[in-house]
């Protein structure tokens, strides 16, 4: 024997079955299956290690492979009664390559090696069926003329079709055993003129060159550009194993079967045996679908015994591996052999089903089955998808911008849409080019929202995202018009009412409506979370604007609101009109106005929220982005004024003012209903309204709107904003506290890059509690914290946490500043080609950059704690939602991650999973 | 006597000279120049920890402060032979305030005190002048009646004003001692009235009131404001002092004198006695300036032995001080007294010439020659400024841009600047409402620019400073109307050729030409910056663009280019139209067609410029501006293509077009050469160019530019460019090098984030050198190295250091990316107003942030350098040439500074200073 060092081959019986970086994963695994008892046929692994030792030494094999590779053939013949090249009683063996990842590119498995014109000869003796016999040998030579020898298929297709056609038969199955002798003999004429010499007859030499051909895949092009493409390296698999195993054959008599079977129903979850055979059948033919298969169920009755042996096997593998399995098997003249099994591959539902299943019945504990399900997959049960079964070709796609399907009848405008569904209550969906605030109304009464333009982060993405409603956002094919309420696509044209389903999972739109399936919150997904929430140490919060976001984000399972983005609660069609008066006011006065009307209504949303949440904490967040974004764009103002003024220019009787009435009602939005432009002084006031706010538009101007004027800054310059939002979140703590309902919430100030900043709204928070409490008789229960969101706040966390009570990262600003990438212009324009070059491997608007955006919390993270040890800090930002990301959060350390509602039960998941690697 | 503890008088013999805190500044330089020998009147000074323990006591005076202050009156009589409060010799003092920092808002000193009905008599007795004591008590009675009980000057004003008008004297010294006298009366009845009670009489009663006022004016609102409002915190000073000093007089005869005095000529730094002085007079005679002084020379005629004193007091205060001083004097018969001595206030020049000339006299070191100038005052010396003598007042006022000032015939447009230039040669001032790359060779045929809109980092400002002329931006109150040739300011309308002054130091523009004076760079400067490179651990390099920017940055003494922003390179009349022809071609050969090129322009200016500052480290970074900064406004191109339209619909013959050519040449730039416009077809053909380069300019519209497709984001988009510029760099190296000429040029990388784009950088790179090598013959010499100016560079500097072979740190990105704050948008909108609320102390654009900017900047340096000890790093960008942002690049290590060329002296000068300081 070779000493351990230099032992380049492994028999089944011997190797190690968690050895997949030596063995591959295909002979490891068949090690595994073997000392596990299972009936697998004999045979024996060759080392990844031979594979890279012959490729070092420019193809050839190491010193005394082939001895050993004798010796194990001399044990194979002994444990089959068989020998190799025997003319009489011939074994024969299949060859495969197998490396430590499942990788396509590598070679092929040449089957029945052994064959030659003498062995051929002993198979036709001892099976009695010379069609089989050749049929087996042709086979052979094929494989092994293309595997082993770099033949063309193409070379054997021609003599076999042409013959086929001769014959007057379609399949392969309809050839006689002459016809396949005649092949065979053709076959070996074909190897002679491509190769030059005569098909090996030696099997040793046949085995010795398919074990080269194999090792040499692993150089060969085709493995080398999958590897780069898939970021293989060389610590995740180096060098390809060769597999040499006994050929057995379901194919020799109605003794003999093959099949495929699930220890449990791939589809639902649900533990009942699972699979499909055939009768006297090659593997291939249940694959190729010429013969039917049966289920297994059905082999009770027909081979009872075997049936008994197979749910054996069944439950020695689920018991071993402690995972439902896919397994293969091979029945040859009444006897079991299990050719192959793995980790069967399951839909979410069925992975949530038996993993809660699994725990019960005592096979796996409850972290296993925590980490057995990627969190990103719980997304098909948590929206409605297209039925998988249907497949209809897309008209137009987009980018998928939140997830879901939904049907719907087509609509322009939100007005429109508000008015059909109160009149039909059918289902709509909104199309427009893109949408503004002002469409907000529109977006309740929807289905789900297609755009013609913008990406994942605008308007329409991110409230679509927010409410959980399905979005299509930048379908670019389309072409929207309005006025004539219609859409072109190419040649097709959709009119309004016109039926259309859009899937925001994949961002395709499809014509008529195609059957979903509903999303499935089940039993066994709530047992499953409730598990992970035990082991996880972060918490989920949900990101959530309105009170029926925040039902919403409950239902999911969110410990709290991370992030309420008080400026989405002005986007309401009474709303908008009174924030525009505000921000359009050019005194102190008339904005306070504004602000005073404002407040009650502030106030009732957060009671509302409050209510809603208790006891869990509220975080608000206080106005952040630009003021000029609730405005209408410039150009849009200039077209509104030019149609107002000819308008005006033309106006000669309610006729033509009829007539323009559907173009104001959807140019003007809210500021101006259409019902009161019924003379001309009234567009007069519509005009010198529009003015106005061109005015402010062009006086608000900003070259980085990113980098503007918004956030704390803006709470500064306009402290009375700042006040006003301040005032409603603690007048609605004292009404809560008041009625004996618990809350906590948390007043958060973004944008800040200096503890200065904090500091001076603090001293307005201070008075205005004074005065609440004072007023109301109570003292408001609140917290104050600081976004982290500016590259300098980070930089400040330790004079930062003198002043806040918690810190939430908001990744998404955090990443654009720290990368010096503004979000909107690096997706449309060069990210795309960064990822293409591997300059980026992901983006980091939806990866978390732990290298770069990471290091910077994590500093942060210590700073600020090193001020406060134990200080609550979280994220916030669409990060929070991430699996990897949400696995970084943890590691450094937060609090808590804050995500959109439908994304709570991943991260749930993610966090626990995240806990369960660490320790 | 009191033990040390609760000692709060020290006589002038005594205290401390260094004790500034609890002597207050006056209080510790009476001490000291008593000590070294001056004759200073006696004296003593009261502690500032005695005021504070008076405010702390609530407004007691602190146990035992009484009798020590009696006990140094006793010594003060015991000094003078006369007695306080004595009837026939009296002795009077004055008493003044003084903290540890100069603080007007304190209170004014008590001159006489010690007056009375009886020492007034024994006044008269001594000095036989009855007018003198009467003037002298009258002083006394209001001074003390104003500070020390609070009484309105108004209340004396009246009485006093209305003896001067019945007697009809106009200034005070018409009085006759019968006035005074009646005056002095009326005082005491003012006096009585207001305070309720009668003149205090004991002296000491009026010592102790005297005391409790100046402790108390300590907490008055005046100074409690004031130490707010300049940020005097209690570590600079805390609490005032007292200084109780006996009464001299200058005005009791001829052989009495006062004068004030410089130790050298303080305009000019000679060394030559310097100052004035009036016979028989009070200080505040000299100042009033109703009687014209005596300079100084005179007295050595006219007091021989008095001068001869002087003399030697000017001399023992150099000596002593090793520094100019500043002193006041009084002669009283015959005895000469100095009362005040400090450092004298003089003008740049002066501080350059007396470094240079107390070092060669021994005076001082050379390390304290260094550190007696503020860097930033060189800058008086570095450009033209407005005659200080003359006092115009300006027209309007804008930014201060770019330094200096300069007078020019105003024109207002390029190509017309260009043309008067040629046929006049006068100076012009080019005045336009913004710049664009366009207009550049407007720039180097005007003495000034002058802009109504647009910052600090506006195309003219940015420019200006690059070439050292002098730039007002952004004066808004002018509006210009090009195609009139005219400007109007308010009612004045400027015309074309009208002369205007602009000083873009302060910012303000002048009518006509105000006299202006030239920059100085003397030997005495070179020298003092010779000694300033000897101590400096900083190198100081110059940003420069061009080869006349490098030949004046040499004569700053830059130490070689630190940034060669090469896209301005393009931006000449010639070159612009082949970049934009770059820039709107559709396919990569039309690019690589411009490319081509531009390829021996660019290789040239290389050449020259190494050639220039051979052998010195030139740093060229490749192309960073997003490339539609390059082509015009988008409403630019909607109106040139407007009034194209309607030249092509309107056009009938050459009358129509030549009344347009005006317009289409300011509008066109170099894009359409206006003569080419004789026919309707090449308006056609313009209208085409317009519209290609409109749709490129909507193509390429980014949402926030700063953070869009820029610098090594658009090499690796369009590697082609910056493989043209790297080719360039490296020809012009083997060029040179051929030649024998050293160069060390240096390829740098804009916008770097991450070190996978320096890696894809250099495969061009290093594909070019090698092409280079082989086509030349010669291996180019250069560094390839990195900008530092994203955030997430500094977070990976570790992996960037990997492939850099130096770093630059651009702090003005790096800065905006740090803050999130947009430049050009945060100092139009909120920076003035966080300054003003003391949210940021100064502009982070302008002082370089050490706590955020600067944190990131020394992590960086320390990871980077962790990897490459030694490694070059270095900073560009404005912060690099301003002193407290150089003291902190020597604090974190960087190699060296890189700024504008006029400000390299400066950067030395603080370089210097950082190592003194340091060491």
């Amino acid at each position: 024997m070779t000493n351990q060092q230099n032992k380049y081959v492994y028999s089944f019986t011997e190797g190690d079955g968690k050895a997949r970086q030596l063995l591959g994963g295909k002979g490891a695994n068949l090690c595994e299956m073997t000392q596990i008892g299972l009936n697998v046929p004999p045979g024996f692994t060759i080392t990844t290690k031979a594979c890279l030792t012959y490729l070092d030494q420019n193809n050839t094999l190491p010193d005394g492979l082939i001895q050993e590779v004798k010796d194990q053939m001399s044990a194979l013949e002994k444990a089959t009664g068989k020998g190799f090249g025997d003319a009489h009683n011939p074994l024969l063996v299949s060859v495969r390559s197998g490396s430590a990842m499942s990788m396509p590119g590598m070679m092929d498995t040449i089957l029945n090696l052994g064959m030659n014109r003498e062995t051929l000869q002993g198979e036709i003796e001892q099976t009695g069926d010379e069609r089989f016999a050749y049929d087996a040998y042709r086979r052979f030579i094929q494989l092994f003329g293309k595997i082993a020898l770099g033949i063309d298929d193409m070379h054997f297709d021609e003599p076999f079709e042409a013959i086929k056609k001769r014959e007057g038969v379609k399949e392969d199955v309809g050839l006689s055993a002459e016809n396949l002798k005649e092949i065979a003999a053709l076959f070996l004429d074909v190897v002679h003129a491509q190769t030059g010499r005569a098909f090996p007859e030696d099997p040793y030499e046949q085995l010795e060159l398919a074990i080269k051909a194999v090792f040499g895949s692993w150089s060969g092009k085709r493995a080398v550009d999958y590897r780069r493409e898939f970021h293989i390296t060389p610590d995740m698999a180096n060098g390809t194993a060769v597999n040499v195993c006994t050929m057995v054959f379901g194919n020799r008599g109605n003794d003999c079967a093959t099949g495929v079977a699930f220890t449990r129903n791939p589809g639902t979850g649900e533990n009942v045996f699972y699979g499909e055979y055939l009768v006297n059948a090659q593997g291939e033919d249940v694959v190729a679908g010429i013969r039917t298969p049966k289920p297994i169920a059905q082999m009770e009755t027909e081979m009872p015994e075997m049936y008994r042996q197979l749910e054996e096997l069944r439950s020695k593998l689920e018991t071993h591996y402690s995972e439902i399995q896919d397994f293969e098997f091979t029945i040859e003249k009444g006897i079991l052999y299990c050719l192959q099994t793995r980790n069967g591959k399951m839909n979410t539902q069925a992975m949530v089903r038996t993993s809660v299943e699994l725990v019960e019945e005592g096979l796996i504990n409850k972290e296993q089955a925590l980490l057995r399900i990627a969190p990103e997959s719980l997304e098909q049960m948590l929206f409605p998808r297209l039925d998988p079964n249907i497949k209809v070709k897309p008209l137009a796609t987009g980018l998928p911008a939140s997830p879901g399907a939904a049907c719907g009848h087509v609509v322009f405008d939100a007005d429109r849409a508000v008015a059909q569904k109160k009149t039909s209550g059918k289902p709509l969906i909104l199309l427009r080019e893109e949408t503004k605030p002002e469409d907000i109304h529109g977006f309740f009464v929807s289905e789900a929202i297609l755009t013609s333009r913008g990406g994942k982060t605008s308007h329409a993405a991110v409230v679509a995202r927010g409410m959980g409603k399905p979005c299509v956002a930048g379908a670019e094919g389309i072409e929207v018009d309005v006025m004539a309420r219609r859409a072109h696509i190419g040649d097709v044209v959709i009119k309004e009412g016109d039926m259309i389903t859009i899937d925001g999972t994949s961002g395709n739109v499809y014509l008529g409506e195609v059957a979903t399936v509903e999303a499935e919150f089940s039993e066994e997904l709530k047992t499953l979370l409730s598990w992970a929430d035990e082991r996880a140490h972060l918490k989920v919060m949900a990101n959530a604007d309105i009170p029926e976001d925040a039902e919403r984000a409950l239902k999911y399972g969110a410990m709290g609101i991370g992030l309420c983005r008080t400026e989405r609660m002005f986007n309401a069609a009474e709303r908008l009109p009174i924030v525009l008066e505000m921000i359009v006011s050019d005194t102190l006065e008339q904005r306070q106005d504004a602000l005073d009307r404002l407040l009650p209504i502030q106030r009732q949303d957060f009671i509302e929220l409050f209510k809603t949440m208790s006891p869990r904490p509220v975080t608000v967040r206080l106005l952040d982005p630009p003021i000029h974004e609730f405005l209408p764009s410039e150009n849009q103002l200039i077209d509104d004024l030019i149609q107002l003024r000819h308008l005006k220019d033309t106006m000669r009787g309610s006729e033509v003012l009829t007539a323009t009435l559907s173009l104001l009602s959807t140019k003007n939005g809210a500021l101006q209903p259409i019902q009161q432009l019924a003379d001309s002084s009234l567009v007069d006031e519509a005009i010198e309204k529009k003015e106005a706010i061109l005015k402010k538009v062009r006086a608000l101007f900003e070259v980085n709107p990113m980098l503007g004027h918004r956030g704390v800054r803006l709470g500064i310059t306009f402290p009375e904003i700042y006040a006003m939002q301040i005032r409603a979140v603690l007048e609605a703590a004292c009404a809560c506290q008041k009625k004996g309902i618990e809350v906590h919430p948390e007043i958060m100030i973004p944008q800040v890059c200096t503890s200065e900043e904090l500091r001076n709204i603090k001293v307005h928070v201070e008075a205005i509690r004074q005065q609440v409490e004072e007023s109301e008789g109570i003292a408001p229960i609140f917290k104050f914290g600081s976004m982290m969101e500016v590259v300098r706040a980070c930089m400040r966390a330790e004079q930062l946490a003198e002043e806040a009570e918690f810190f939430s990262f908001g990744t998404n600003d955090l990443t654009q500043a720290t990368f010096s990438f503004s979000r909107e212009d690096a997706e449309n324009k060069f990210l795309p080609m960064y990822n293409e070059a591997g300059i980026l491997q992901d983006n980091p608007f939806e990866v978390l950059d732990a290298n770069g955006v990471g290091k910077l919390m994590e500093l942060a993270v210590k700073w600020g704690r090193g001020v406060k040890p134990g200080m609550k800090i979280g994220i916030c930002g669409e990060h929070g939602g991430h699996p990897a990301s949400i696995r970084f959060c943890h590691s450094i350390g937060l609090t808590y991650v804050s995500c959109s509602g439908p994304r709570v039960p991943i991260a749930r998941l993610a966090a626990a999973q995240a806990a369960l690697l660490d320790s």
